[in-house]
């Protein structure tokens, strides 16, 4: 893709991210894109990633799905704002509640694909609906609410 | 602590999950005991756990609440049913559905604790609520329902 990813714009300070800091060497380094009005990061999960033999953990896909909303909560604000990502101040995402649903069991050695929607952007609060899917089939269903990273965490 | 923790009752099979797994030598390998009628599980995060500077990464929060809870449901199906964890058959879960709402940011360089309650027990489901305590404060509150593993995935 010839876009920037979401994340690629995050500065250093926010770049340590274990789901998604470009800087973070041993975390997962995801990578979020616009594709129309929703939002996707593909991932390949390593080996070591299993829950038990064939299948991929739990706790991965909500990394995943954490860190894929945080980013699409951040470029929508961004875009209802009508700047670029690059542009002053930055708007930068916590959660503050994530929920999955586990649909089928996700299969290791295929690369996921995470898709997220905006269903609710209002003030500081973002709220994206997610499915990761497994050779085009949906293996889970998250739902994350994104509130604006509070002033005392973005001034460290 | 003398009691030997629910996941090292796993078999061989069931031991190489990232978040539990005494076989995954890359995992969180997480360890569950009974605490009276609740379950708790420590873990230090490391420092690539990162969200940002000085705080714990939502992903690693959810992936412990998780392993934690699929442990508990398993020892609390052996307790319900007044058998030991070793005995036969095995009582294996899987994660239905997560819910994470995070109430304060988790400091990194702090052992937290993972706390568990049993709210439902009944035929294959167990429905757990499940605390995350950095220095005694909450910053996390999740709500696991675990399922009886498929006869398919136990066989394999």
């Amino acid at each position: 893709m010839a876009q920037k990813a979401f994340q690629d714009y995050y500065s250093d300070d926010f770049s340590h991210c274990y789901g998604c800091g470009r800087l973070n060497e041993h975390g997962l380094q995801i990578k979020s894109y616009w594709d129309g009005k929703e939002s996707v990061a593909k991932y390949l999960p390593n080996e070591h990633h299993i829950a038990i033999p064939g299948f991929v953990y739990g706790g991965l896909i909500a990394s995943l799905i954490d860190c894929h909303c945080t980013g699409t909560a951040a470029a929508a604000s961004y875009q209802k704002e009508g700047r670029d990502m690059d542009t002053e101040p930055p708007l930068r995402f916590v959660t503050a509640s994530i929920k999955v649903d586990y649909i089928a069991p996700t299969p290791l050695n295929v690369e996921l694909e995470i898709r997220g929607k905006v269903v609710e952007i209002k003030g500081k609060k973002v709220v994206i609906e997610a499915k990761v899917l497994a050779n085009n089939k949906t293996c889970a269903i998250g739902v994350v609410v994104a509130v604006r990273m509070p002033e005392t965490m973005l001034s460290k």
